[in-house]
C-alpha cells in the first residue's frame, strides 16, 4: 500500500490524518492547535481562493482588511455573541518583552500592560461595526458589501489538521442593507455562492438549509449552511451564510438616514467558508492509495513520465513529451513533465497516484513509433491507449469528465446514505449501523434536540430550504411535527 | 481645492494623511496603530499583490502558510533577532475569558494562563526554520523557495496609515540553499524583482544597494534594499531582502546530508515587502488635487461620464459611451462608466481627479454629432479631444504613455534632488535646505554612521550596488574612504 497508511475501512480518522500530512497537505507546528499549510496544500487553497474571490467580485463585493485585534469590550455589546466567540479565545494582555534578569531569555515586560487586553479575532463582526459606524449615514452609503481573507483564531481544544485548528484561514463577508429584504436575500445569494462553488469546483454535493436555534451563529437571526457527506458517514458543515437582523447596528448604534427621512438600524449579514474544505476535499473524494484531486482545483491536472532505457530514447521521448506538455498549456492545463532521473517510472506512478495528479500520461519508445501515449485516469484508475492526434482536446475532455465523474460519485453515495427514519429505533439503529444522512420528524424543541443529541451524538444539520411539509411524529418525543429534518453525526 | 486639505508645500505630512483617508484608501481603527484597509486602498493592493505573486512564482516560488504565533523561547535563540524583534511585540498570555463577577463584562480568566508566552509573529524566520529542520534532510530536499502572505504585528509607538502600523500585511520569502554562493545568488534576485516590480508597477525609479551593519535586518550577514525617494526629499525603504548565512539553521539545528556525505548548516535568505508600499505609491506621485495612480496599479483605469440635459440624450450618450467601454474591457482596461444621476459631471470629474483614475472620458451629444470623445489625462491634467474611431488602441496607448510618464518624472525628481557632499558643511547645507539623496565619504564605522545620524538625523540609506570607488575623505572625521554612500533622512 502506498506510503504505508491505514485504509479507510481499517481507521478512517488515521486515514484522514496520515493522508494530509503524507501528501504534504499540511503538518502541526510547534505552537499547540496551529498548523503549517504546506505548499501542496497551499495551493489548493489558493485555486479555491481564486475561484471563491471571482464569484464575491461578480456578485457585487469588494476585498478590504480590518484590524486582526479586537478590544475585549467589543466583545461584550451583542449580548449573544459574546457568548459564542469571546471565551475560548487568543488574549493579548502585554505589548513587549525584556532580558530576563538571569541573562536566560526573555520574559513578559510587566510594566507593558495593556489597559484593555486585545482579542485576537475569533470571527470579526464587532470589529467591521465599528468602522461601519462611520461609513453609514444615509441610504445612499448602502448596501455596503464587503468580503476580508484573513486568519482567525479560535482556541480549541480537540483539534485536527484543516478541519478545527486554533488558527484557520478563511474569508468573511460583513454585508450592511436597509432593508431586512434585501439583507435576508444577501445571505440567501451567497449560500448559493457557496453551494455553487462546492458542487462545481470541490465536486462536493451539498444540502442546502437553515441551522436550528441550538446551532444558530452567536448574534444571527438565521443561518444558512451546507452541509456534505463524508466517508464515513459523517456530515460536515462546509460554509455559513448568516442573516444578522440589526443586533450587530444596535450594539455598535449604526443608523441611517432613510430615503423617506427617518433614522434606523442597518440590517446586516455575515457569511464564510474556511480552509476547512480543504479537508472536506480530503475526506470526501480520496482512497486508500491517496488523495483524488477533481481537476479544477489540481495545482497539477496532467503529469507525463518518459520511460526509457537510455539517453537517446530519454532525448526522442522529450521532445514528444513536451510538445503535448505545450499543446495542453495552451489549452491552460497545468502541466508537470517528470524527467528526474534519479526515481524509477513505477515510483513516480505510485507517488502521483498518491498525490492525487487526475491524468497521468505515460510515453516511451513503442509510443513513438505507434503515436499514442498512455493515459491513466486516478479517479477510477483506469488505463487508456490514446492516439497523440488530437491529443489536447482529448485530455481537455477527459479532465471534465473526471470532475464530473467525482461529483456524480459522492452524489450517489450521499443519496445511497440518506435514509428515513421514522421511529426512535429505526433512528439509532441507522445511526450505529450506517449513519449518513437521516431524515426524522422533530418537535421543533431546541430541549429534544439536545437530549438527542446528548443520546446519540446526532446533531439536526439543517431544515432544508424548500423542504417538503409532511404530518409526523417527533421520533423522541412523538409529540407532532410538520417536516422531516436532516440529522447526522458530524465534524 | 479638492476635499479641503492641504497643500505638499503647506503640511506635507497632513496632506499625505488627509489624502489616504479622504480618497478611501485606509483609515485609524478603534485598536491603537491598526489599520483598516477600505476596499479602494485594498483594491490596489490586491494589484500589487497580483503582480508580485507571479514575479515569485515565475521565479520558482511556492506559497505556504506558517503560524501567527510563535513560542516565546524561539526568539531567543538566534542572538541578534531577539533584540531586533522580540521586543516591542503583541504578547498573548491566556486563552481564554471569563463573564465578570460583578455582571459588567468579560475579563480574562486567570486560570487559563499560557506556559510559555506566544508571539504574534513580528517576522516568521523563527518559526518557519522550526518547521524547515523537519523537511531537510538531505542536498536533495534542496532548495527550499517558500514564500507567505501574511499580517503581522510589531508594536510600534508612533503609527502612520501604511508608513508604519502595528499590524501591516506583507509577503515574506524564506528559502534554504546547500551553499553560501545559491543563497547569495537568491537573495540577490529577489532585490532584483522588488526593484523591476517597483520600476514597472510602482512607477518608481529605486536604488539597489546593501544596509550598512547598523541598520541590517536583525540575524542576517547582508540586507539588501531598494531604496525610493518622496516628494518631500525623504527616503523610503521600499523593500529588502536579506542573507541569512547559516545563523536560523544553527539556531534551530538544520543540518543536511551533502552530496558528498558530510553533514553540513543549511544557508538561507528571507525578503519581504508589505502595505508601507501603499504608503510609497501615494506620496511619490500625488498632487494637491489628490491622488495620481500608474494605470497599472489602478482598480479603475478608465471612467466615462456622460453629459446630457434630458433623458433622451442620456439615453444616445450611453449607447456609445456602453460601446466604448465594451471596446476598451476587450483590451483588458477597466472601465467604469458613471451614469448615476445624483451628481452633475463638475462634481465627478473633481471626484474621478481626486481619486487618481488615469484617464477620464467624457462624452455628450456634441461629442455624438462629431463622433468625438473628451480625453483628460490625471497625471499631466490635460484635455483632448478624440476621434472614436479605434479608440480602443488610442486609450491602451495613452495608459502606457501615462504609466511611463509617471516613471519619467518621478526619476527626473530623484535626479534633481541627488547631489554629492564633500564636507561636513555641504553635507548639513544641503540636507537642511534641499534634503534628497546625499552621496558622501564615510569612514565606514558603525560609530561615525550613529554620530552622522545623531546630529542631523540623516542614516545611510544604502551603499549602492555595484558603486564606483572613489578616494575621498569621511565628512565627519575626515578619515580616509574608498567610496561615497548615499545619505537621507527617511521614513
Amino acid at each position: 500500500m502506498a506510503k504505508n497508511f491505514p485504509t479507510r475501512e481499517e481507521n478512517y480518522s488515521q486515514w484522514y490524518n496520515d493522508l494530509v500530512i503524507k501528501a504534504g497537505l499540511a503538518e502541526n507546528s510547534a505552537v499547540r492547535g496551529c498548523m503549517v499549510i504546506k505548499p501542496y496544500g497551499f495551493a489548493i487553497w489558493e485555486k479555491m481562493q481564486a475561484a471563491l474571490d471571482k464569484m464575491f467580485k461578480e456578485t457585487g463585493h469588494q476585498n478590504a482588511y480590518f484590524p486582526i485585534f479586537i478590544p475585549k469590550s467589543f466583545f461584550s455589546k451583542e449580548a449573544s455573541h459574546v457568548e459564542g466567540f469571546a471565551k475560548e479565545c487568543a488574549v493579548v494582555t502585554h505589548y513587549r518583552l525584556k532580558n530576563s534578569p538571569d541573562g536566560k531569555g526573555i520574559i513578559v515586560d510587566e510594566t507593558a500592560k495593556l489597559e484593555e487586553e486585545l482579542i485576537v479575532r475569533p470571527t470579526s463582526e464587532t470589529i467591521i461595526w465599528d468602522s461601519y459606524r462611520n461609513w453609514i449615514q444615509s441610504y445612499r452609503d448602502l448596501p455596503i458589501l464587503i468580503n476580508q481573507w484573513a486568519n482567525v483564531v479560535r482556541w480549541e481544544m480537540r483539534t485536527r489538521l484543516f478541519l478545527r485548528t486554533a488558527e484557520f484561514l478563511w474569508q468573511e463577508g460583513h454585508t450592511a442593507h436597509a432593508t431586512e429584504k434585501e439583507a435576508i436575500i444577501e445571505a440567501e445569494k451567497m449560500l448559493d455562492v457557496y453551494a455553487t462553488f462546492a458542487e462545481n469546483w470541490l465536486a462536493l454535493p451539498v444540502l442546502k438549509g437553515t441551522k436550528t436555534q441550538n446551532e444558530r451563529f452567536a448574534g444571527a437571526l438565521e443561518t444558512y449552511c451546507i452541509e456534505a457527506l463524508m466517508q464515513d458517514g459523517k456530515s460536515l458543515q462546509a460554509g455559513t451564510s448568516h442573516f444578522l437582523g440589526q443586533n450587530f447596528a444596535k450594539a455598535f448604534d449604526v443608523k441611517f438616514a432613510t430615503k423617506e427621512g427617518g433614522m434606523e438600524y442597518v440590517w446586516a449579514t455575515s457569511w464564510g467558508v474556511s480552509t476547512r474544505l480543504m479537508g472536506a476535499l480530503v475526506m470526501a473524494h480520496s482512497d486508500d492509495k491517496g488523495l483524488v484531486l477533481p481537476p479544477k482545483l489540481a495545482p497539477i491536472q496532467v503529469v507525463i513520465i518518459p520511460i526509457y532505457k537510455n539517453a537517446e530514447q530519454l532525448q526522442i521521448v522529450t521532445e514528444s513529451a513536451l510538445k503535448i506538455k505545450v499543446a495542453l498549456e495552451n489549452k491552460g492545463i497545468s502541466v508537470k513533465y517528470d524527467d528526474d532521473d534519479n526515481q524509477k517510472p513505477g515510483w513516480k506512478f505510485n507517488e502521483y497516484e498518491f498525490k492525487g495528479i487526475p491524468v497521468r500520461i505515460a510515453i516511451g519508445p513503442r509510443d513513438i513509433e505507434q503515436g499514442t501515449i498512455e493515459v491513466a485516469r486516478r479517479d477510477t484508475l483506469e488505463k487508456f491507449t490514446y492516439h497523440q492526434i488530437d491529443i489536447d482536446n482529448k485530455i481537455e475532455h477527459l479532465l471534465l469528465q473526471i470532475q464530473d465523474n467525482i461529483y456524480t460519485k459522492a452524489l450517489a453515495f450521499r443519496e445511497e446514505q440518506t435514509r428515513n427514519a421514522d421511529n426512535w429505533e429505526e433512528f439509532t439503529t441507522l445511526l450505529n449501523e450506517k449513519a449518513g444522512f437521516i431524515y426524522a420528524h422533530w418537535d421543533g424543541t431546541p430541549e429534544t434536540e439536545e437530549k438527542i443529541k446528548e443520546l446519540t451524538k446526532a446533531t439536526i444539520r439543517c431544515i432544508p430550504l424548500n423542504n417538503k411539509l409532511e404530518e409526523g411524529k417527533c421520533i423522541l418525543t412523538g409529540n407532532p411535527s410538520k417536516q422531516r429534518v436532516v440529522f447526522a453525526r458530524a465534524y
